[in-house]
Parts: structure tokens; C-alpha cells; sequence
């Protein structure tokens, strides 16, 4: 197994950081391996902000369903879905562009499409920022609650109309590596399929999460007194919870706002 | 730099590839990888499609805007958004969830909430197998146009009511690693912003994507005889493209199907 394999076999998402600011060396190494990160047409549909004030990130730990852990995160970068710079050189230069344009009526609004490509590029450059992160000792956490209250989100990041939440990743270096176990997966013969999507059913479902939910009983943590299945676990915790339905509701909001610029 | 940095910095898309299978052993180690890719709630909310069948592989070819480098490509995965695997587990399994179902009127369909959380763990996953191959000498390049035509990719893939593709990618051995140039990015400070969205304006615009002019006009792949700009080039090659016109058309198709399933 080679270095790399071994960094992505070995990577688990922590969430509790050492105290220490992220080196500028090792914040510019992620920045430029992010930047390297494949993009559609080399047009790098998206930006990162990176939360630096402390007030902002409270404003997100609260807005994120309430996590704590990230006002303490030592970097915060939230990755965006953005058109926004394209709409505007298409519309602010290109004079040719702009003379063919009137004449050809070819302008169009980014549409879904857009919206679908700018997340893969977003996603993309995220994932790359985390395996850079982790290649140096540096650990990190997705956050999916960004898709939550999207318009204060909106608000707080200064959101422009073709821009919106891709992800969110917290950043820290690990505090103690020795302490990192390794989360158990479904079985990989579940998520690999051949030519075409077979629909998984009952007993193909129960041995495929049946690692987790043997993970859930020695801890005890499923429910009705640790005698449900994994199924309840996740049909409680998260299919029926509040913070699901805070994101369907938000990520709509998120979508019209985009597609209804 | 690190190894893995240094396989991050040096990756670039390559389109052709060495007509050689992909052996079962990198195979292997490119699922192993994959599957240690984070995910929400350790939910695993994809599936891989694999598409080894030579006939569907040419049918996707010409679906994906008329490429027939993905028929050629000896690896071809479809990464889907796949929330179907836990629909079906709740409804089949977790009778304690059913029953409290009933009582609490708690059931809900997927929404976009899902989809998006969805399109985060298939994309995570794919950027992890394309550095996962890229450590083992194995190229890639992310097919957008799979967002295309979805009427018929779902037929074709026979995609459930809650699975839609997220990206496509196919892998191969590279032909000559000495000819691979790095293609130019757009400059680092346009992508990362502090706290709050900047809207770039054109002399910002023009700054940051003129490495990217500069490498099309060396190339004469500018348009209006090379006297155009590189917001010209993506205005007239990209967003005002049939295949951009197509792939907002059917993104709608496929964010329908999910919530209206």
C-alpha cells in the first residue's frame, strides 16, 4: 500500500482539535493542492471562504444545528457553489460576447445544470483539501448542517445570486493519533453494482449495514433500549429529526434562490 | 511536499488511455479507498455503478454529448446520489420504526435536503478514487455530460425513484506520464475570500483568469481569430452551448424525479 493509500485507508473525520492555529505553510500546501483540484472546463465554478472572525463562526456553530465545535475549529472553510464570477465577466467583458449576445439573444440565466456542475467542482475541491489536510497530520471534519437556515446563512456569507453552500469542512491538527478508531462501512458490495442499479432489499440491507449496527449495540446506542436495528437508529436520529427537515426546507429555499435569481 | 501532495499537485485530467484493463488488484485498492471516503452519519448515501458492458458503455458515449473516449475508457464509474438503499430499509425493516411511524404520522419522502446531502457523499467519494488511482499510476477525468439526457441514463442505468447521478468518471493507465502538462488555474487569491463572498468585477476577472487566456491564445483557441477573451471562449464554447442548454433541461427532469417520486 503506498503513502497515499495509506492517508485515505487511515483518514476518519475528528472533531475535536489541538488548540493550535493551522501553520501558514500548511494552510498555503492545502490551498494550492485545493486549487489543483479537477474542475469542468478548467472554469473553477466555485470559492472557499474561510471563516476567520470569531464571532462568525459562533454565528455558524449556531446556525449549524447548535455545534459548539465549530466556533473552536482553528479553520473553517465553507466551500461554494459559484457562477456568480462567470455571470459577471460573461455580463461585464466579453465585449464581443456581449455585441453577439444582443444580436444572437444567447444570454441565458445559469440554471440547474449550473447549479449541479458548480457543486461537483465545489465537492471535488473540498475532498482534495481534506486528503491535503490529512497528508499532513491535519484532521477534519465535514459539516452538513451548512445546508441549514440558509437565508441567514445567506446574510452572514454575503451570498451573491449564483453562489451558494457546496460543504463545510473544520479543520484542526489531531490530538492524540493513537486515540483515532478507524468507523466501521457497509459492506462494499452493497455500494459497487455492475452496468446497472440493483435496489437493495431487507436482507441485503441488513448485512450490509449489519457492521454499524454491531457498532451501535456494543455502544449502546440504538434505540428502544438498545433493541432496534440500525434502520431505527437512522429512521429517528436523523430521517425524522428536526434538523432534517430544517435542511429540505433550507436547501429548497437555497435552489429557488438560485434558480430564481 | 509530501507524497501525496506531490500526486495532488501533479494530477491532471487525461482523456486517453492505455488499452489495458485496470488489474483487479488496483481495482480492489481503489474500492477499498472509496469506501473509507467520509460520509454523513456514516450513512453511505451512494452507490457506484461500474459500467463494464461495452454496448452501454457506447450508448453512454454518445448520451454524454457525443464522447467516445468514455467507450474507450477501461474503467467506467457512475457515481450516484442514493438515498433509495435507506428509503427501502425503513419501510421494509425497523418494525418498531413502522409502527411508531404510523403513530407519530413521522414518514417523509427525501427532499432536496437529501439529494444534496447525497450529491456530498457520492462526489466525496469520487474525488477519492480518482487520487486513490491517481497514487497508483492510473488516470481519470470527470464526464459532466452524464448530467445530460436523464431520461434516458435512468433507463439505461435503471435508476430507482431516489437515485440520480452525482458525477461520472472513467480511469485508465496512463499512455506517456512524460507528456502530461499541468494545465494553468485561475489565481489562488480569486478562489479563497475571508469571511464573506467578494464579488469579483471584470479587472479582477481579467486578472484572475489570464493564465488561462494567455495558455489559449499560445494555442489560438480563442474566438473571433483569436482577438476574443477567455470569458468569450467559455460564453460562446460553454454557456451558450447545446449541451449546456441540455444539461439544465434535464437537471430539472432529474431533481423532479426525486421529489416528485
Amino acid at each position: 500500500m503506498n503513502e497515499t493509500l495509506n492517508i485515505l485507508d487511515k483518514r476518519r473525520s475528528v472533531r475535536s482539535f489541538l488548540e493550535k492555529e493551522i501553520t501558514p505553510e500548511d494552510a498555503k500546501a492545502i490551498k494550492i493542492a485545493t486549487l489543483r483540484a479537477p474542475t469542468a472546463g478548467n472554469m473553477t465554478l466555485y470559492s472557499v471562504i474561510e471563516v476567520t472572525d470569531q464571532k462568525e463562526k459562533e454565528t455558524l456553530a449556531t446556525l449549524c444545528d447548535d455545534q459548539p465545535m465549530i466556533a473552536k475549529a482553528p479553520m473553517v472553510w465553507i466551500f461554494l457553489a459559484d457562477m456568480q464570477k462567470w455571470v459577471n465577466y460573461f455580463q461585464e467583458g466579453g465585449s464581443k460576447a456581449k455585441g453577439e449576445q444582443k444580436n444572437l439573444a444567447a444570454w441565458r440565466n445559469p440554471g440547474l445544470g449550473d447549479l449541479h456542475l458548480c457543486l461537483q467542482d465545489a465537492i471535488i475541491a473540498a475532498q482534495t483539501s481534506v486528503i491535503a489536510a490529512e497528508s499532513l497530520g491535519i484532521g477534519s471534519c465535514y459539516i452538513g448542517d451548512i445546508l441549514e437556515n440558509f437565508e441567514q446563512v445567506k446574510t452572514v456569507l454575503n451570498l451573491s445570486s449564483y453562489t451558494i453552500p457546496a460543504c463545510m469542512v473544520v479543520f484542526g491538527y489531531k490530538k492524540n493519533q493513537q486515540e483515532i478508531k478507524l468507523t466501521p462501512r457497509c459492506l462494499e458490495e452493497s455500494i459497487f453494482m455492475e452496468n446497472q442499479y440493483q435496489e437493495l432489499h431487507l436482507d441485503q440491507l441488513e448485512a450490509a449495514f449489519s457492521p454499524l449496527e454491531k457498532q451501535r449495540r456494543a455502544t449502546n446506542s440504538l434505540p428502544f433500549d438498545n433493541t432496534g436495528s440500525i434502520a431505527d437508529y437512522y429512521y429517528f436520529k436523523k430521517h425524522t429529526s428536526d434538523f432534517m427537515e430544517e435542511m429540505n426546507r433550507s436547501t429548497a429555499v437555497m435552489f429557488d434562490h438560485w434558480t430564481k435569481a
